[in-house]
Parts: structure tokens; C-alpha cells; sequence
């Protein structure tokens, strides 16, 4: 049985599917493990987004099997920041570079038990590219990973507090009022914002279906114009009527603000890294 | 052999590829069942557009094995509308929202041998969020039809006549001429029309390739413009010149409207729900 | 082991990914064989763009492990264009249209070593469209070449010298300088020309990083204004500033014109076909 979950491997990569990149990195990982068997996370992360990756890799991994994830947004390429490896508390293989794509998603799969340098020669691809390494570096290394071969092997042990960090804008709470960022706006135009139902209820009490709620940037404007956007608290976006704003807890468990049946995001404007301030009216 | 063919799992969806949603039910199911063998439909349904999603998996279920097939344009996902589970004569599992998304194609595998409700708590995940069932029902739905548990043992039976209908547009043939609706464009552009060889015959009489037709919109406007395009019935694109329209089979078996080599819903300024009437000049 | 590898199926096509044509294809292939390991290339390729899919083909299919790669670009489907099926020297089999697109890659992976007509009523779809002849032909094609079918029994040789061939435009060294075309765009707007690194050195002599280098249109203009671009030769994209174009390998050997953490395309205006000239400042 663990045989078979640590065969699966998934990818997160900024290529797209139009040229021949992820293709490449899969055709890798197959011809070293034949019995991998392939999930896509995404290749549409905005072009060297490492907070994007990492909030989508932090939302999909908690439901995919244990297995091996390679994950590569790499602005980086071919310069100084290092390949790694990290192994998880639930058993998973986190393969990428170190540049912070990978710790939020780490540490929810139960924390980093080890992490390691990605360096060996008998696990890359030769020659080694310089503008490449997914193929070259990391996709080797997760086929080799999900074929068994122990983290250990591929190089040195990392102290993971030496690891990239990205920079990721925390939740305040304060003067009965939350303020948060916009992290990642999904295919319907739902606006996930960094913070969860504890975080909003810290700021303004239990919230119930049909509280009354206003959110203005920080800015003090709102999102779209010179008011906030008046809006309540829901449990799903059906209870609100086609085209009336709410805020609820998204699926994956972190506050959203959507307008049913129609794109919040593109009916204020909002995108990520938007800092919001939601009150009670 | 069953046992094999009962593995393949396809997925329709209009989440797009860009977020996490297909990712995470598709780690949902292999979670569920490491065996089952994944065929992408399609992620790019137009938002909310049931009758789009039911046009695709009527097109392309008959040519995909017998299996389980995950359907999910669900506007009113967290609302009243029901999970369900159908059985088809051809001994195919449909899962989806009872929205009328999966009749077209159930009704061409065989039609409905079996309709259940998907209630059981055994088969869902938990907690149970209220705005993405496609990954907290219908996927585990999925995967467990696919490792064969019975659809019986997941809710009680429901009477087919009581599903929620799609309103599909009939083509009716009247006084010489065929009026049928566009229901989808494919990639090439090609306007497939919801009618069949058979519909246009009984308007027109015995078409043959080379036989002068015009078309215009039931308001009597042509689509671009105030007079009819002109065109001919052809069996195939190229027999008609570069840049010339024609009217043909599409390889599903419904009447199209095409320009060999560019694309006839830009051309003609056409889309789905178009109404369009067809006659000989 | 060869049973193994010969179930990898891979498939490049024109047919994007939001209409049902790729399921289609994919249902066939498994349908007739369930052992099937299919990946997915590339189905970004421009509408009928046969150049841009042998480019990526080429790029991609030496990644890949050896198996029956399906490709289909192909304007002239249903006309007298013959389907055809390779096989390479590496133990590949190719199958698509005889239009050019499969010469690149199978030059490539060790040359053509039998040609064949795919013709046998037996390996096709019953009854044949006349617009898809990927699923109706191809795709049963490349599942009974998976599970073993000799490409001989598909139907009678064909002399390779008779195969349609791609007009590829060759780079030219010339006066102290290299003449070469753009091929393809990747998903970063990275311009790869058709040339190689001992292209470059054959017309500049050896470069080494550092080297600077100017890039003009052959019709003496700069791709986006009156002079050259003056840039820099480089062993990857991060040893240039962020915004300094460059010029650099790909990871697939070939030259290429990069902006480090920008689109080389669209700021200078460049696609596939310019060409382009190469001196020393």
C-alpha cells in the first residue's frame, strides 16, 4: 500500500500547457519511474508568482494522496538559490527551489521533518541546463523519490530555519475591525483573502448568516470607488441573490469575498495582494 | 476486465485549470481509489453554462470506455438541488447536480437504468463544505462507483422522471426549411448546430455535396449582416476553397457551419443559442 | 520492460483543451487499450500551425520515454493528405498526418527506419468521419501500435524520400555575422530561433558570457524600431539584469533571445518566422 501512494506524483509549475515544458518534466519522471502516476496542480500560476504557488500548492496538497509534489515557480533559475527537498509529517516529498514556494504547503501537510539539498549528479539530468531545472534538477529528483530512493541520498541535510521565507501578510485584528490581503482569486472571480473564520470572529464577535458587513481598503477608499462595499456574512454563495456581494469561508477554509453568480474580483476591481478592512456596518 | 474498465474515471468541469478545484478532486479520488485512471473531458466550460456542459459530454462520453464520469457545472451548488447518481444501459456511472447536465449524454449511453440520491455521509468527505460538493461529493461519489460500491448503497432511488430537464432548443423543419439552434463552437471555430443529417433531409430533401444553401437568423437578418450567407453542403472543410463557408457533418454527427481554414463564429459573429434557418437557394 | 514502454502514448495537437476532441481521442485509445500511459505534449499549438508543432515535438519527444507519440496538425484533413505512421530508430513509433509535422522529431530520435500507410479498416474507426481523423484514425492507430500491432500490419511501406516535407528556414553564417529564424514563443516569451550554439560560433567565432552582441531584422531594421538590439551573450536568463535582454541557449540546444523576468516577445515585437541577424557590437 505505501508502495503504491508513494508512486504518485504531483506538479505546480508558471509553464502554462502550450509549450513543450511540462511535457518535458513528465516524459523526466516517467522514463526513471514508469509506475508514477501523474497529478496536475497547475501550470497557470502567474509568471514567477511565488506567493500564487504557494497558496494554491498550500490549498490542493492537503487532498491529494501522500506522495511526491514538485512545485516550480524559479525566477531564480540557473543563479545561487538552492534546489531542496523537504519530507513532511505526513510522509509527502516536497521537491523545488528555495525560494519559500514550498513552506506554507509543508507545513500543513504536518511540518518539515527534513530537508535536503537536491545536489547529487546521479539524480539530474546530464548535461545539466542552465535555464532548466525542472527537468533537469527537479523532475530526476521526484521520479527518483517516488521510485524510493531515500531524501537523504540526493545531498546534504538542511536546517530548515536557514530555508527562504516568503513574505506572506498576516491577518490584524484590531479596533473591531479585520484587515487582510487578497492572496489568490479563483476561476469564478471569488476573492480568497489570508485569514480564517477565527481571525474575523477575533475582530468582531461570532458572526451569524445575514450579519451586515462593509469592506473598504485599507486605504480607506473602497475597492472600487470612493465607499465600502456593503455586504453579509453567508454560508454559501446561493444565499445571496445573483449579483449581491457576500464574504463566507471559501472551500479550502479561508475567508472570501464573491458576489454570487458573478466575478467579485472583476466587479471591484480586487486582485491579489489588495489589503481589505472588513467592519460591521 | 469489468474490473478494469470499471476504473476509468473522466471529469467536466467549469472550474478551468488555473486553481486548485481539479487538482484537489482528482486527489479526492485517487485518495479514494490509487487505481483509477483519469480522462480530463474538459476544465473549460463557460461558467455556469449547464447546457454547454451537457452539448460536450453528449459529444464525447460514446467514445470514452465504460466507466464513471464526474460532471460538475453547478450553479446552484450550497441551494436545494440535488447530488445524483445515474446508471445507463450501457453500464456507465454519471454523478453530478441534478440540473438537467447529465441527461443528454445518459439518454445517448443507454438512457437511465438507475437514479439515486448521493446522501450517504459514508461517501462524502468531512466536514462538508457548502460551495465545492464537486470535491466533498461528487468526487469520493466517483471513486468509490469506481472501486464498486453499488449506487443503491448511496441514497434512495429516484424516479427519472422527476430529474431536473435542460431546455434544448428542437430543430423544427417547416415550409422547405430547417430552423435549429448553435449550442456550441469548437476549437477550429465551427458553429455545431443542434440538429442532425436526418432533420435537415426532412426540410430539404436528399442533400448532396455541392448543393446551394443559404442561412439566416429566425429574426431574417444573416448573422452578420442583412443578407443570408451562402454557402454549400459539403462532406469535409477542405473540399470547400480556403475562406469559404459551407455547411457539413460535424465527426459527432450534427450539422455544422464552418469556413474551411478560419473560424465561422468569428466570421459570422455566432455563438451558442443562436437561432439560425437553413434553406436551399 | 519494452511492454512497459510501449504503452506510453503521447499526443500533440491543435484542438485545445475546452471541446471534447481530446477526450475524445483519449477514450479511443483506452478503449482498445486499457494500459494506455497517455501525456499530454502539447494541445496549445497555433490553429494549423504544422511548423510550430514540429517545433515542439522536437523539443519535447527526446524527454519522453520511448513509445507511440500521436501529433495532429492538420489543415488538410479529409482530403488526399495521407495518414501515416514512423518508426524511429530509438523504437518510437509516430503517427499523424503526412504533412511534415512528425520529420523534425523523428530525425531526432534516430531517423526514419520504416513508413507505412495507415489504411487497414481494421485499426480504424467504423463508421469514418470525414473531419476527424485523430480520433478515427489516428488514435486507434496509436493504441494498437501501444499494445503491439507491427506498424506493417497498418498498411503498405512508404518510401521515406516521398514523405512531405516542412519548408524549415536554415540559419546562414555570412560575413561575420548569423542569419536565423524565430520558431516558437515560450510560455515566458523567450524567442528560440533555429539555429545552434556552433551556428552562432561558426559566423562569430567563439563567444563567451559577456560577449555583446546586436540583433537587427534581416531587413536592417530592429524588431521593434530603427536600430538593433544590443545585448549580451549569457549562460542563463539571471545573469543579465531584470529588464537586460540576452542572448542564451534553451534548455532544448537551441539559441534563444531573453529579457531576464520579462517577454523577449512583446518587447520587441518578435513571433515566429522573423528573422533575425546576429553580429558582434
Amino acid at each position: 500500500m505505501l508502495a503504491v501512494t508513494a508512486h504518485f506524483v504531483s506538479l505546480l509549475t508558471d509553464f502554462g500547457l502550450a509549450d513543450p515544458s511540462v511535457a518535458a518534466c513528465k516524459g523526466v519522471i516517467l522514463g526513471i519511474d514508469p509506475d508514477a502516476c501523474l497529478i496536475d496542480v497547475s501550470h497557470g500560476i502567474a509568471r514567477h508568482s511565488v506567493a500564487q504557488g504557494a497558496a494554491i500548492l498550500w490549498a490542493a496538497l492537503p487532498y491529494l494522496p501522500v506522495g511526491v509534489h514538485l512545485a516550480v515557480v524559479d525566477p531564480g533559475v540557473g543563479t545561487e538559490r538552492r534546489p531542496i527537498g523537504l519530507q513532511t509529517g505526513r510522509g509527502d516529498h516536497l521537491v523545488g527551489p528555495d525560494n519559500g514556494l514550498l513552506l506554507p504547503a509543508a507545513e500543513r501537510l504536518g511540518g518539515i521533518v527534513a530537508a535536503h539539498l537536491l545536489e547529487a549528479d546521479a539524480y539530474r539530468l546530464t548535461p545539466l541546463s542552465r535555464t532548466f531545472h525542472a527537468r533537469d534538477v527537479f523532475a530526476p529528483a521526484a521520479a527518483h523519490l517516488a521510485r524510493g530512493v531515500a531524501l537523504g541520498a540526493f545531498g546534504p541535510p538542511l536546517e530548515p530555519s536557514t530555508l527562504a521565507q516568503l513574505e506572506m501578510p498576516a491577518p490584524i485584528a484590531s479596533g473591531g475591525r479585520l484587515e487582510a490581503s487578497a492572496v489568490f482569486v479563483d476561476t469564478w472571480g471569488n476573492v480568497q483573502l489570508l485569514a480564517e473564520l477565527s481571525d474575523l470572529e477575533t475582530a468582531l464577535g461570532r458572526v451569524v448568516p445575514g450579519d451586515e458587513l462593509a469592506v473598504e481598503a485599507t486605504d480607506g477608499s473602497s475597492p472600487n470607488g470612493p465607499t465600502a462595499i456593503e455586504l453579509r456574512w453567508r454560508l454559501t454563495y446561493g444565499q445571496a441573490e445573483p449579483g449581491e456581494p457576500l464574504l463566507c469561508l471559501d472551500s479550502y477554509g479561508r475567508l472570501a469575498l464573491a458576489v454570487n453568480l458573478q466575478s467579485a474580483a472583476e466587479k471591484f476591481g480586487l486582485g491579489p495582494g489588495r489589503r481589505l478592512r472588513i467592519g460591521r456596518r
